[in-house]
């Protein structure tokens, strides 16, 4: 299997839909209306509905359990700066950058960033991962 | 509306089905078989699945935005650190203490930990929120 280094990228492109969002807001019971009643978010600051935070960064968690490093990475640590709110049905960017390895203990530490299409960072944040053959 | 104050507490049992995860996975994309698929997680250490760590922390991000501080909590910030893994079916308790407050930002510091039925830490986590009215 192919060792992650230090200075890797890796991206993948993420959009969540309105739906996706209802089913989230479901199985949390976070059914704060800013993330599923369009006429409420029109009212706020955001003016339409924005996606839970923490479901949004799910984007990092699925590239990690499943593609890169993929299956058998063990998830140790995650902090999530939240810039600025994200849009159902909008593209934006996940960008990961390998900051640090430690082959010795098999595991590395990656910036993690959610950026809209112009580059404007969504989510900062940077995740401890610890993975037998990839690190 | 009453001010959250430096040491207030708050305390929430969550437990998510294997239902409610596998519903996780189809919407995040992170269908990872250790989260879903019971014979497969059978056969690694963990003997049974795990809730992906993002789901299981969506608990802290619920209470924030529906029930302390509430409706208009905006989340600016929030660091897990995964301790142990979390089972479906498994009552858990999310614990919550205000280590800091800044009146004049309207912002709070608030410590959450994710434990099970004997204390052990799950989760251990901080999130930093602002909220107009409650702090």
């Amino acid at each position: 299997m192919e060792k992650i280094k230090k200075g890797d990228l890796f991206v993948e492109k993420v959009k969540f839909t309105q739906d996706q969002v209802n089913q989230f807001a479901a199985i949390s019971g976070d059914g704060n209306p800013i993330h599923i009643d369009a006429e409420y978010a029109a009212k706020t600051p955001f003016g339409r509905p924005i996606i839970h935070g923490i479901f949004a960064a799910s984007v990092f968690s699925k590239v990690f359990g499943t593609q890169w490093p993929g299956e058998g990475t063990i998830y140790m640590f995650q902090d999530l700066l939240f810039k600025a709110p994200a849009f159902v049905e909008v593209e934006y960017t996940a960008k990961f950058e390998v900051t640090e390895v430690n082959e010795e203990k098999h595991r590395g530490v990656i910036q993690c960033t959610l950026e809209d299409s112009d580059g404007k960072p969504i989510i900062i944040g940077q995740a401890k991962l610890m993975h037998t053959e990839r690190f």
